[in-house]
């Protein structure tokens, strides 16, 4: 199967309803200014927690063509509501910090377990009919057994936010084989890109190198830095998401994001360092970090791609350089002022 | 290693103090019931939702040496209170029904993750030491893809039910690998014996069709009644339970119970035939319970064998027996009385 064009795409998505739950974060704004561009009807929602990384100016390009609910996915009315003449849900909003997950666990199961078997349901009852994409997290599989992962690989999640996730994709996988709802999930690797939070300090070290490698400040890499890492420029998640919304055949599955290559920690910095002044430090991990830290992985894609088409068109130097470009332009909606 | 006597467990339970939630329920009281016996201090904690099985005249043995506790799981300051000096909890409270999960999934999460988290989390901050014990599922497999079904069969809980209990099984890992909690779950096949529930309609077929037997009323079996299935008599469920507690080698881990042979639901009502006087009749699937049907399933639970010496002792028809002839003594408490 050919990977799909936008035409497909623009065929598909022009005047259909779409929901997009955490729509003012990073990736969902991402795929509403796609969708917009695409013809769609897009709605975000968005409860705008501090610190989940939602940004109204993320959403600045089309403002004036889409619709801002801010309200809380764990709302089971207002969500009940929402859903009921959508053609597409993208399911994106959650607790996405693994460290956060362990210090708080019931908020991370509220958002990430409750919320997406109530979302479930009001569809089910009220909007049999919707598409749903929930975006899943490759932390599912917990240290790797072998590289790189495909999804046959065991299921060991390792913090709090990774076994509600896990129970959350099995609520989607669930409510398809027993009520033929048309939902898929897939399980997204490190996402880079053009509105990532560079605010966060605890949802991973891309958005933390990202923002010192701009500010210039120091980088601390915990161990070697020769741990591996796949990465997904958030482009190419977009249109993994929007191809997960046209196949129905694909529907029931989870399905790993991935890129064809991986990079180290040190690659990574080094190649932040073509692109901006700073320095590099190697220190020992600490131990909460290690409790948590599951060593290289990289995933094997080749089902997604096998079923949609979908290979990812950016290289990680070619992102961050793009990534770089983004934020030195709309610094101030983004970041402090540099020292 | 060998099985451990009656005398080892006494010199490990004599004085302890235990807490059981769910502990006027079925398993809950047989259980409380032997640890008096052995010598501990046991307060039981129990909601008494009407349906969840929960029957004062269960622990009428031990009444005037146990303390009976009405609380929620879901109550996390009366758990965070009642958990403070105890030297093991198991975990048996729970919502069984998978029926019911399916009918109202925010429930059956809520007790069945939420609580069991907030289980962990207070035994986390307030009493590191305990040890738990967690009474898990074999319906975490799903629809078995080889028999006898071990512990390396991969997870695919078909209803909701399965899928918390499957997360809830993973937080009880997560708290001991990451914090070192002394926490072990066993997974349960059919148990049947004195005080099992014998009032429920959507707690499976044992329950009915020894209700059924003792009411001379026609049992229902759905399809041909060929599927097979194992059996633990309730006494053999609470050695285990017991082993469990004692065994810090097997912290973190899940395992399976079981029985070495088989029988399919028509042998199991031949087997009632022999002790009471009704009629069976075949009738075809109805369509609700045939979305959660999982087949045949029969465990491999030479794991837990291995790892605590356990093995089953009553078969079949010794423990029908038993248990019918406990419901003939105890007619009074448990059912209404014959046509």
């Amino acid at each position: 199967m050919s990977a799909p064009t936008t035409a497909n795409l623009r065929d598909f998505y022009a005047g259909k309803r779409i929901l997009i739950t955490g729509g003012v974060g990073f990736i969902g704004s991402n795929l509403a200014i796609r969708l917009v561009a695409l013809g769609a009807e897009v709605m975000v929602v968005d409860s705008m927690i501090p610190a989940y990384g939602a940004n109204l100016a993320n959403l600045e390009p089309v403002s004036d063509r889409i619709r801002v609910n801010f309200s809380d996915i764990r709302d089971q009315h207002t969500m009940s509501y929402l859903v009921r003449d959508q053609d597409v849900v993208f399911s994106l909003a959650g607790q996405l910090s693994h460290l956060d997950s362990m210090v708080d666990p019931a908020t991370d199961l509220d958002i990430n377990c409750r919320s997406q078997l109530s979302l479930l349901e009001k569809c089910r009852m009220g909007r049999p009919g919707v598409k749903i994409v929930f975006t899943s997290t490759r932390q599912l599989y917990g240290r790797p057994h072998y590289l790189p992962v495909d999804e046959n690989h065991p299921l060991h999640p390792i913090d709090i936010n990774g076994i509600n996730n896990l129970a959350a994709e099995r609520y989607y996988t669930l409510y398809h084989e027993v009520y033929g709802l048309r939902t898929v999930s897939l399980r997204l690797t490190n996402t880079y890109g053009p509105r990532m939070d560079l605010q966060s300090n605890s949802k991973g070290f891309l958005g933390i190198f990202v923002r010192k490698a701009l500010l210039g400040e120091k980088i601390r890499i915990y161990g070697d830095g020769q741990q591996r890492r796949d990465f997904n420029h958030v482009d190419d998640v977009v249109d993994a998401l929007l191809l997960a919304g046209v196949s129905d055949d694909i529907n029931g599955k989870s399905f790993n994001l991935g890129y064809p290559r991986s990079y180290s920690l040190q690659e990574l910095a080094e190649l932040l360092r073509s692109l901006a002044c700073f320095e590099v430090e190697n220190i020992p991990f600490p131990p909460e970090r290690k409790a948590i830290d599951i060593g290289d992985y990289y995933a094997d894609f080749s089902a997604y791609r096998n079923a949609t088409g979908w290979t990812p068109q950016i290289d990680l130097p070619e992102g961050l350089a793009k990534t770089v470009e983004y934020f030195r332009q709309h610094w101030d909606k983004y970041l402090p002022a540099p020292a």
